[in-house]
């Protein structure tokens, strides 16, 4: 190193800093680094920070230093794209000087030298103060501070009648020297000879809907195409969710199209997947003529915007075997020594209806004709009014071919959000967010105990990959219908909506959640039971019994509570009943803390009694408090860190509690 | 990120890579990476490594897989000095190739195209192997398991006397291709179009004595100078002490010399602080008269060498006011405003007998020119024959100085071992090692509880500094005694001294800790009554009760037992008694376990149940195991993961356990 000072360890961070870490417009981005040198000498640092490629001047922001050498300030960006930020630090010679000063005069020693060292300090200091009025102000103070400092002894005491102690006279020579005044004149690095920057750090900065959303996926078909999706719009909307999501509408593929129930033989009337895409319709760029046409769409997007919602679209880059570009562009595709086609498998499972794109082709063009090709059908979606796309399979693309993707698109379009459906191994999920995936799904869906839930969600909150993962959380897919939910009764549909909705500020239904479909492919098949991947469902919205009410004021209580809309702060309560789970959330300030209490257990009344952090929430610990149960509208009094909970699932499996202090 | 690739999280490291990480001669290194890529392709992975600036092949080792895409190899260094390391990884192709066909077959699918697939890659490879007799036979072979691959169906299968089945025809045609044989020919990189390097990694070895060493530190004035420290070294050899320690052996300071016990006054006969170094007889490269010649050390370095002994010297970069550099060079000082010297102090602690060298002088010449000097005094005693340098106070000097000082002693003399006195805040600390410190002192004097043991015990062994701090654990030095030692019986001398002398390779004693000396210099002054800093102590190394013998077998116990010798493999096993620590180190092999166990509380008897993972120590779970206690002598035998233990710390505080399999 070539640096007296260290600056180790800046957050927030992707693993080496290659990438940017990530934050949303609005909300505060805690910045945080390990700041120390050799000695016992005072350190000064600060945060600078601006967008990318703005030529504006940096904002600068002073560090506070937290315990063991661990700095930290706060920035809140106001506009979307890539910033940059730096730590700088700096030996504070005059706030060493004070406080040695300070030490000795408390131990009786002498310090008449140690004044002059002042006056020194003073002097060089207002020999840097810029010219003009302000400047010759700043001159004049510093310049009166060193010359108090500089009293002979006795000198100043002029105020009292009986001869001047010598402490007396000390105290007044230092009075200026001390003063708040002098304080913020000699602040800053201005004559630091040890001025130190650490690494320029990158942070991409979304809109709001990436750090917080609530999804609804639906299948277009089931609905009776963009028109009856239209229909259909306000029902979502009404239940408070943010983005609608749609699987590919794009033409599907014949050859090998799968039947109901992912059989090989499709009847005539079978719709095929949606996954499938491409046909002699058109490909990824074309409308599923069944669906609709462009205008319907545009009526869609511009319908979902007038409800204050967003449409998502499935980016699914696979083909099926009739897909245009199967013809067009051979060389994008692998060919087997018997020349077909290569169909996507993961042996023993076969995906017949679907060939792969080669991303990686080595053949000439091959590589980056397809990837301009993939980049194009993004840009078209954008263009027509999409702004949030649900990546397919990410994790079975190239990682460079993604970050290639994600910077192009957002080069032009910085307010697009990428989600990566990349259900597998957590390190290439993190890959995956590290190089731009604006958010991810989650192991959500197969985390079921208290200490499976609280292990996965301090891990995503607290963990180094809280720095740029988003997580997602959905209790359900049309590929997953997992755990309690097989089967399950109203209970676990409740239980697991709330945990999803209140564990993280992005998450996601399917649609006939809230109708709680419960009926598995089979015993050994994630999937549902006549699946609507392959079929069209008709489903009756107000059947009795529908969690649409339900759901709407879950959603309503997480745009009431700032708390629930940022991924840090989430604190778990220790229970002593591991069927009940607890953990709160609240805002950097604790103006917003909540306390989500959920009974695991579908079937049986279940109690306990927590443990809560209330200091760390701004509670009171002697004096009474309020929980205020937004689910049920009951409000409890507690006094104390140790609440007692019950919860009936059979009534109600969970409490959502503003808690506040008492009246 | 450009490969598709990814090569992350490669250790051993530094924190940011940017300096080597730590290794000794002769103990193998684990080195670890996350490897994976896009997709369900099989992977592969070496590491190569080889001493640096040596124009010799690099030495390739496979990597095998763990869990979790994390893959692992060890390297064993020969030769000390700086090394450089790298991961590879690639797709191995054939591998997926033969994954794939072995689950078709298994789910009865069709793979007459996949076999086609598989001789193509055959003959890809056989394409490749050199010209020459070696590279024939490779291509021979090769080429005949791709043609087993392309015969027709039944045409292989003349073994059987009825019609061949297709199944059988089908593994005949694969028998070569999936032989144990092929498989070998086909590893490794060649032909991969994937090949991806992660980043070059620095390694510096050390020998082994950087790694593990028993010290013992004596102030030769106390013993008659050097020549009675001559006649002392058999008997501190025969105590099994790998190093003798010395302070500071210059001439000392007149001005502002310590008197007895910190006094500011020194008598006539006060022989001063051996750290204010520096007199009108010579600064640091001279020896102090009163302790003898240059050919009496001479002679002490051949005695200690000839005993199995190093001699360490103290290399503490200051001087008394009387330093001839102060006259000299006055520009590497710091001067304060009335002309004086600035002495060292940290408000309100002053060292009136010390000024510090200003090692980031800006003034012309001052700041390189003090640097070489220093790096001269350290040349001049590794002439001398001192190869191990204990250096004091290095976190109040700047840490590119040292990473300067450290490189180039170590450029010509890479055996020099430095030993950081640092007790700061843990990141600086953590710094001095990165930078080059190849030992460090540690908080081991102020951990006493179990609890305090096991988290810094952990810190030290599991956590990233172990890649490159190496802890050396001592219950005393001349400054401090601390905790239970202070007026502590001779049960926490034991206890203490087997904490340290197995919880930690390196560890170190000062002189008249056998002797049980315990009497503080204040209640709230951590250092030695009568400290031995400012007077000469005359010791009765016959007492009875030293505690020499007993150091005595701690040595040798450890000489016996490599476990006790490395780093690593340190585990804590729970005890239902918070008096009662237990924990085991092992070899990588397993073939040497030890359990440790110490009752912490010197007064009264102690019994505990302990939880033994014997699973990872090697060990039956369900039939007798030994537990030879190298203390006693008893013998016990042991059944199952939690043993009884009960010690009574009048009679001996601590087991130190061989286990082993029963007989």
């Amino acid at each position: 190193m070539k640096a007296r000072i260290a600056i180790d360890q800046v957050r927030p961070r992707t693993p080496n800093a290659e990438h940017p870490a990530k934050a949303v417009v609005g909300e505060p981005v805690r910045v945080s680094a390990d700041i120390f040198r050799d000695g016992h000498d005072i350190l000064a640092a600060r945060l600078r920070w601006r967008p990318a490629g703005d030529a504006a001047d940096w904002t600068e922001i002073a560090m506070h230093e937290l315990t063991n050498d661990a700095w930290e300030a706060k920035l809140t960006p106001a506009v979307i794209g890539l910033h940059h930020f730096v730590v700088e630090a700096w030996t504070d010679a005059f706030a060493t000087w004070r406080r040695k000063v300070t030490l000795k005069l408390e131990a009786g020693e002498p310090i008449e030298v140690d004044l002059e060292e002042g006056a020194l300090l003073l002097l060089a200091r207002a020999d840097l103060a810029p010219a003009g009025k302000a400047g010759k102000a700043v001159k004049e103070e510093l310049g009166a501070a060193a010359e108090a400092l500089r009293q002979p002894c006795g000198m100043m005491d002029t105020r009292g009648a009986s001869p001047p102690s010598t402490s007396h006279t000390i105290a007044a020579r230092l009075e200026l020297a001390m003063s708040e005044q002098v304080g913020r004149l000699m602040a800053g690095p201005a004559g630091a000879v040890d001025l130190t920057a650490g690494p320029v750090m990158g942070l991409w900065v979304d809109r709001p809907l990436a750090g917080c959303g609530a999804w609804y996926e639906l299948f277009p078909r089931s609905e009776g195409g963009l028109v009856g999706t239209i229909e259909r719009l306000s029902a979502v909307a009404g239940m408070g969710f943010d983005v609608v999501y749609l699987p590919p509408v794009h033409p599907i593929g014949r050859t090998a199209r799968k039947g109901a129930d992912n059989s090989l033989l499709a009847g005539p009337d079978d719709p095929g997947s949606p996954w499938a895409i491409g046909a002699a319709e058109g490909g990824h760029e074309a409308l599923n003529p069944e669906l609709g046409t462009l205008d319907d769409f545009a009526a869609l997007v511009r319908r979902a915007g007038e409800l204050g919602m967003e449409v998502a679209l499935d980016y699914a880059l696979q083909c099926s075997p009739d897909h245009p570009w199967v013809f067009q562009h051979p060389e994008w595709f692998i060919r087997r020594p018997d020349g077909s086609v290569a169909y996507a498998e993961n042996p023993p499972k076969r995906y017949q209806d679907i060939v792969a794109l080669d991303l990686w082709g080595t053949g000439e063009g091959s590589r980056m004709d397809a990837w301009q090709a993939c980049l194009d059908v993004a840009l078209v979606w954008v263009a027509r009014g999409v702004s949030v796309l649900r990546v397919d399979n990410p994790h079975t693309k190239p990682f460079p071919f993604w970050e290639w993707l994600i910077t192009r698109v957002h080069a032009e379009h910085p307010e697009v959000i990428f989600l990566a459906e990349a259900f597998t191994r957590p390190k290439v999920m993190a890959k995956l967010a590290e190089i731009g995936f604006s958010q991810s799904y989650t192991y959500f869906t197969w985390r079921n105990t208290a200490a499976e839930l609280t292990d996965y969600g301090t891990e995503l909150t607290q963990g180094p990959v809280a720095d740029y993962m988003r997580p997602s959380f959905w209790p359900n897919t049309p590929d997953i219908l997992s755990g309690a939910l097989r089967g399950g009764p109203i209970a676990t549909f409740k239980a697991r909506l709330v945990l999803a909705a209140t564990l993280s500020p992005c998450y996601g239904i399917y649609s006939g959640y809230e109708l709680g479909e419960n009926e598995p492919a089979s015993e050994d098949n994630e999937e549902y039971a006549h699946s609507e991947k392959y079929e069209i469902k008709h489903r009756d919205w107000s059947a009795p019994g529908s969690l649409a009410p339900y759901i709407t004021r879950i959603n309503s209580i997480r745009r009431r509570h700032p708390a629930l809309r940022i991924l840090r702060n989430l604190t778990f309560a220790a229970s002593n009943n591991p069927a009940i789970i607890a953990y709160s959330r609240h805002t950097d300030d604790r103006s917003d803390v909540v306390l989500v209490v959920v009974n695991l257990d579908p079937h049986t009344p279940q109690e306990a009694t927590l443990s809560l952090g209330l200091g760390a929430l701004g509670l009171p610990w002697a004096l009474a408090y309020e929980a205020a149960d937004e689910l049920s509208g009951s409000v409890f009094s507690w006094i104390g860190p140790n609440p007692f909970v019950r919860l009936d699932p059979v009534v109600e499996p969970a409490h959502i509690l503003h808690l506040r202090s008492g009246p």
